[in-house]
């Protein structure tokens, strides 16, 4: 018999943003049964359902596990209370049954209030200041001893995606476009979307692994720097390092760009390229003395571009400007993505993953590589706002920088 | 003690393409020795080279293995034989010892002259005719009972690739061309050969998998094919189902090749394609009708090239011009591959593997694949005349239709 | 305004598996609007659920759209009519506004009464007897001239999935079983239901892939076969060539299965292979004759096992036994799957998809390969039914042979 | 006309280890020339063969070019001098024309005598002590301000990987072993090695992703630790953290290692493992305290295995064992790799790219992933001591077991 019972609400596009079947499969699945106590459905694309139902399981323990899972598809719980919260016991060291974030909008309640948690991101804690009604999320390793952290799951609600109806290059959603389909609409799609950000002064971050240098693409980012559709640039050692060695030797890894054959003695380049950025001090320096004149670093740094270079263990060198430290680097790499509208991750799985780790869940992400698992990594964040091209990424930007060129479309009336 | 012993040559630029380290190789690795007994080595670039030794087993089977294995690298055997025969037992059945051929040009001893085996292609039989001095490779099952078929190894003799010394796009011989490499470079040559090509009379062979129609790509292969720089297509029944889909409807598997968005009802629309032109009769028939006025397959009928559509297991329908007998559809495979000289294999791994089968070593083949598997297994043939590209079959079109157009290159005096 | 409108009704458990909202997405996604009239949840588990809805959108031609993509949902439209039919205008040719059909269990209306649609399978033609109250699924190559074809879609219901609510090896549907992911549960289950259906006299498909032959895995797959767990083998011409060239010469492609290595000359033993069993006529008369001694093949004569080996177009020989004509290929297969419920593909991906196209919805697949785009594309099928493994063929066999040797799980109550 | 021009000696076993083929192949590729002017070919398998030829070029700068190409080759140039070298300009800095390694046995000639070079790994520089005869390898970023560094590349040769005779699994060298060979033949030759190396003393190292513990294979991997097959373990902060959550709660990130589902509320697990580990103060504490009782950690640290865990900056948390300086990582894992005969890279790009970097050219290398593409990158380093297997890691590690459990082979005279 399932004789523990609770009475959770549903609320919003709860059909069509297939929440409540979602719901209904978790209880199921879980072992617990429910029963529908009330059910209004909108009637139309802009009306909104509501669900009211009691969830019984056959202990207390399987009804909390059955509870928890439905908060994260947006289940209020019907008897309403504050969050619950501990102080951290240590630098670094969260309170042991601490909340752990997910990467879509989240309300606590305090002192009876619904609040917006701030700095929305996934696997963070939650430190609460019940005194001026605030709470933001924090990673573990940056929580002091003593803040308050939220613990347990009641009054904490989460804001599952509601899907949007307008048909736009992100209703592709939901899976990757493979290599077999047209990839010149999404391209330009993003192109437009290029153009729009930079339009409204908004904010473009460009992931950059080393293959758009190797594969003579670096010119082509460059511009595109250069002009404006970049705001930020996050990479590795790896593409400084390429992107140096392109513009001072002419090569990528000892290979000619000119002409795709290895040049003699050529594998010395790029320890070369970063020795030469390191007797410089630094790559500013090295633009400001004249000695870098061009390339994706040399655009990063004359257009005043957010560019964060985090090291990796696998780095040669490094040059002078990457963070050996990885904490020292997400820090970095948080604060330039302040703002940020669009992501087009390109080619580099590591440094992805880790701005993928940071992104809020409205964050539009394109993510382009050749390999297509490691695009459903990249785009696979339960959300309507990831887009997978399994393409190659030199002619990915060939054609994204031949779609930007020809302009923005005309605006259309929106879909009467 | 390796008591049986017998003495080969191997005379050519056995040592810059890498014969003789070969041989040596072999001998050692099946657990012979060897006495060089001679040793000329040609002194530059363009002298061959020349090489005489014993080679020594402990059984005579032993020193069989090895003489075979060194008959694969070009080695003649001191002592010459003509080659020996006997008639095929039945239709279509080889005599038990018959040789096996390879993709490179061959030659068999006849009353006491080395005489050209014809129609070069790896695994067939050697049929000979001794009273015209004249021999030709056979498919098994073509073989006519009491046709003289070569057995044993003695009196045949292959000529192994030798490396050519210009530096042209096929010097990126014996590796693929991976994701991170410029493609921009290769497309350029690969577009160079299209424009000389066409300029002799040549022939140049596209074999084309669905996906170029499905990834929007259809218009511009279209194009090629319309401007001349392609005289014979290999497909199967999906290409042709998709091209006559999108010329009729504008989806390509229902899905719209205008704005990739699923077509409601759009699953009957490649099904509906196949009745259209069943009705009609043949492509050929829709095109006269002007059904069909536009895609792949009309220009392929309007411009005369020659096109084999051979079916598989896996065809819907099929298309009434699709061979579904596959060893008719190979008869008409190898007919149309006579004067080839480039073959494009662009997204399909059957009917690429298919066409590989056929071609002699000489003939230029590039593979373009988006998975490195496919691309491993077209480009890897022991030839330096094969170039894989890792790359997307969409936007590998693209970029070449834009470097045919850009027109060839002004003649340059080789090496200068 | 959409003034064109029509009334359906969805009934079953169109919320849990997620029938409603799909509908909701549909009629959104093409433009229309709904209002939903009457929706009765179903309170738990076992308890079906019903919506009616009034459909509207801003012409007829767009209102029709919708109701034919609502009828893939499981929508019924509630105006009642037969389902209407032509006659086939030639052999093989069907009237053009033919219905092509889905996997799902299909009804048509015939004289008022639901009657159901015998052999399901995609893309098929439903030629009707209205005098008999029967219909069936029939490749349009098979109608012959003057047989009733369904045409339109009104009089046409398909019975969408139900997901199973019990927790068994499929639950892990829906998505690929990656390689990160521990396999050894899964192959547990499959082995369970390997144990299942022989106790239960049922039938398994192996759709088997040459590489199991050449990675050392044909003892194991024989085996199976020979143990009774295996009912039917699809394969093609290089699994039977490996498999005997393994039996007769203990080569796969000419090398060794014994150590790994090349054998000198074994380049030619697939073609001697194919020549003996030419010479001896067929696999069966090898078996019988004492050729074929052991081996997938030899299994499978002796234990009359359904084996269809069915050509392509890059085969060698091909084996007598082979089918070389697609579309007949094709028939034979058909046949052979009659009372199949669980079908392992594993290594091939011309066959399997072969083979998918022929089954309906409701037949177990489990589909594994080392490239995770072929696995996606094999258990991609809109069911609950087909279940990916990203991994390897070989060491995926010998896991599943431990497992099955371990024995049938006791049979435990339900859900406990 | 090839005016500059200059002499050079190839010695070894310069034909069958291909030495004198790539030589030639070099010259000609630079457009150079050459005369052989005394040629002795070893005549059997033991004798070493000896090349002296003149090598021409049109200009100074080309011939320079030659020569430092051939260099790589082994080639050692008539007019001997000894090594030049320059002071460093500043710590972590290089004078200009810096010598950059190679990852081959190295040798320097200081005051007339040649001297080896120590500590092997590419792309470093060379410190020299002359008064000393001393020279060793240095990453950049180590050299102090005034060490002696060498540049140019006169006084140094290296000497090229000579293939080794005997059949060995080493000798599948040079291709991988891709998902359609026989791996169960490999994986024996690799646990033979397991077993080898331990008796004797040596020392294994596994380089480990999280997909170990994810798939379910972290068990395996613990016994190989606690049986004394393994010496060190690289990895990240993932591997930490998944083998954690496996012990503490079951799951890894929050499946079911048991069942493979999906436990509720999992997906905080991996946090809450490393809150434990950083309440607890570090994994060795953990062990201390009883906190952590089995695992791969757990055998590490019981076993005194050299585990580095070096951090990235996709980590979450991290666990307090983690080191989040790249560059202080390198030089742990430097230090580890002292007198490591083999290592096993199994399922991790990062860290195992991290640690070919710094391995020298003679240390056996195993690298297993699913991904082809990843095997490739690994285990093309130029030698003949790296296997890649294309295949999955948890099938791998369960028969690697399974065959290191076999016990080892008999010792058998060799190549009788």
């Amino acid at each position: 018999m399932n004789r523990f019972s609770e009475e959770v609400t549903l609320e919003g596009h709860i059909i069509d943003s297939w929440t409540l079947p979602r719901a209904f499969d978790t209880i199921m699945d879980l072992g617990g049964s429910f029963d529908v106590l009330e059910m209004q459905v909108g009637r139309a694309k802009d009306e909104a359902s509501f669900a009211r139902m009691k969830v019984s399981a056959t202990s207390e323990k399987k009804l909390e596990e059955i509870l928890l899972a439905l908060q994260a598809h947006g289940a209020e719980i019907a008897s309403r209370e504050d969050v619950a919260y501990q102080p951290a016991p240590a630098d670094g060291v969260l309170p042991e049954d601490f909340y752990s974030t997910t990467h879509l909008p989240t309300q606590v309640r305090l002192n009876g209030h619904w609040v917006e948690v701030k700095s929305t991101e996934m696997d963070l804690a939650i430190v609460v200041s019940p005194a001026y009604n605030e709470a933001r999320m924090v990673p573990a390793g940056e929580v002091v001893a003593g803040e308050l952290v939220a613990v347990g799951h009641d009054g904490i609600r989460i804001l599952p995606p509601q899907r949007s109806r307008s048909r736009e290059v992100f209703s592709f959603m939901g899976s990757n476009v493979s290599s077999e389909h047209p990839k010149r609409l999404v391209i330009e799609a993003i192109a437009q979307q290029l153009h729009e950000v930079r339009a409204r002064g908004g904010r473009v971050l460009v992931v950059a692994g080393p293959a758009i240098v190797h594969s003579g693409a670096g010119p082509i980012l460059a511009k595109l720097i250069r002009e404006g559709y970049v705001q930020a640039v996050f990479g590795g050692n790896a593409i400084a390092t390429h992107d140096v060695e392109s513009q001072l030797y002419g090569t990528s890894l000892g290979v000619s760009l000119q002409d795709g054959l290895a040049v003699p003695g050529g594998h010395r380049n790029h320890m070369a390229a970063i020795n030469t950025i390191r007797r410089a001090g630094s790559l500013q320096k090295a633009v400001e003395s004249g000695l870098l004149q061009s390339g994706v670093m040399y655009e990063c740094i004359k257009n005043n571009v957010d560019l964060v270079l985090a090291g990796s263990v696998r780095d040669d060198g490094p040059m002078p400007d990457v963070i050996t430290d990885t904490t020292k680097a997400q820090v970095k790499m948080r604060n330039a993505l302040h703002g940020v509208e669009l992501v087009l991750m390109i080619a580099t799985m590591l440094h992805s993953i880790a701005t993928g780790n940071m992104l809020k869940a409205s964050t539009k992400v394109v993510a382009v590589d050749i390999n297509p698992a490691v695009v459903t990594k990249l785009a696979d964040r339960g959300t309507f706002q990831a887009l997978g091209l399994v393409t190659d990424a030199e002619l990915f930007l060939r054609e994204l920088s031949n779609a930007v060129e020809a302009g923005p479309k005309p605006a259309v009336p929106e879909e009467a």
